[in-house]
Formats: structure tokens, sequence, C-alpha cells
């Protein structure tokens, strides 16, 4: 068991994303089943169009974000959830003067990421 | 794929909790491995010592608890990340004017509860 203040925990640069930071909240090595990380992506940051060999379970917790999610088009805001099936490309292009922030679980498996057109 | 809005989701009340209610953000038939709920305890309210016999992947949204997690006992608020394990006994109560409300993601497996000394 553990609790953890998120200010204690390291961001990390996403070198895919732009303006884009991951935080590790729980671990695949501390928990037996699935992840969280907390992505943060300043104002006029973003992140292209990919896919993931491992569905996400996301959470805005603050900013708005243009996101594209297969054939369809959404503007996302605080406490809105977003479910990306594994293999559906998907981009993030905040909206605005607020950092977009949100949570993303994924399940403990291994996670292939390909950036579409490359 | 699917994008919800929070405010459109059913509130549940959690009957093994005092002044407790549950939204079901992600069901277990919408995704393939786990499952994401938001938890809302009004001031003054709780939940009982229990066991589940999955574990717990939390995140704090708004104020502040007492949480008992086997035998350590922690004051959590906004942003304090918590792992339960399955089978450890944990409870809940509300401190201060707020309510305490939390994210609790589940993996896919029966869970089996019990109220502690029931």
């Amino acid at each position: 068991m553990f609790v953890k203040q998120i200010n204690d925990i390291a961001k990390e640069e996403v070198k895919a994303g732009t303006k884009t930071t991951r935080q590790v909240l729980i671990s695949p090595q501390e928990a037996p089943n699935f992840a969280m990380r907390k992505f943060s992506i300043e104002p006029g940051g973003g992140m292209p169009m990919h896919t993931n060999s491992v569905e996400h379970e996301q959470i805005v917790l603050g900013g708005k974000a243009h996101v594209v999610i297969g054939e369809n088009s959404y503007e996302v805001k605080k406490d809105d959830v977003v479910f990306i099936p594994a293999g559906v490309p998907h981009s993030y292009e905040t909206i605005g003067d607020e950092p977009f922030e949100f949570l993303c679980m994924v399940p403990n498996k291994e996670d292939v990421i390909k950036i579409v057109g490359c």
C-alpha cells in the first residue's frame, strides 16, 4: 500500500510530444494490472497522431484540447472522460492559455507506440 | 472510443457507505481490462472498514479524509495518489466542510466486498 503526494513525483519529458511532460503516479512495477500516469501539455503544445498497442482510459483534470481519435474530433475540458481503444490513432493539441492536464491509465502490457506517417 | 461529460453520468448511492455516491465513468463492459469510477463522500460521511478482492488505484480530486489502510492511517487531500492492494482492510472518514472526491480504478475481475466485523 502507499500514499504519494503528486508534487513529489518527477516530471519526465515526452519526446514524441511538444511541451509535454509525464508523471508516473503508479508504475507497472507497483501494481499488478494497470498503471496511472498524469500528462501535462503546456499551451501551444501537443502530441502528434500516433497509435498505442494498449487502450487508454483518460480523464481531463484541467485546460482544454482538440483531441482527434480515429475519424472523430473532440474539444475536451476538465472532467471529460475519454476512452481510446488499442490501435486507434489519436492526437492532442491544446486550446487556450492553460496547461492541458489529464490522467491516462494503461494496462500492464507491452505498449508499442507508432507515430502515424513515420 | 468515446468522450463522456461527467455531469451526464448518473450518481448511485453506495449502500455500505454514509453520504456516499459513485459514478461509473468507464464500466467493465466498456473497456477490456479495468474500470474507472468516481466516488463522492459528503462532509460527515464515510465508508466503514472493509476489504475488496481486487486492488484499488485512487487519486483524490478534492476535499480531505482520514483513510485507514491496514495498520496505517493517512490524512489525504487533492492530488494524493493511493494504492490499496487486494484484501487489505481500508476505511474513509471525511475531514472538513468539502465533499471528499476521488477516482478509483479497479481491474475487471470479480470484486468480493466484506465489511470488517460483519
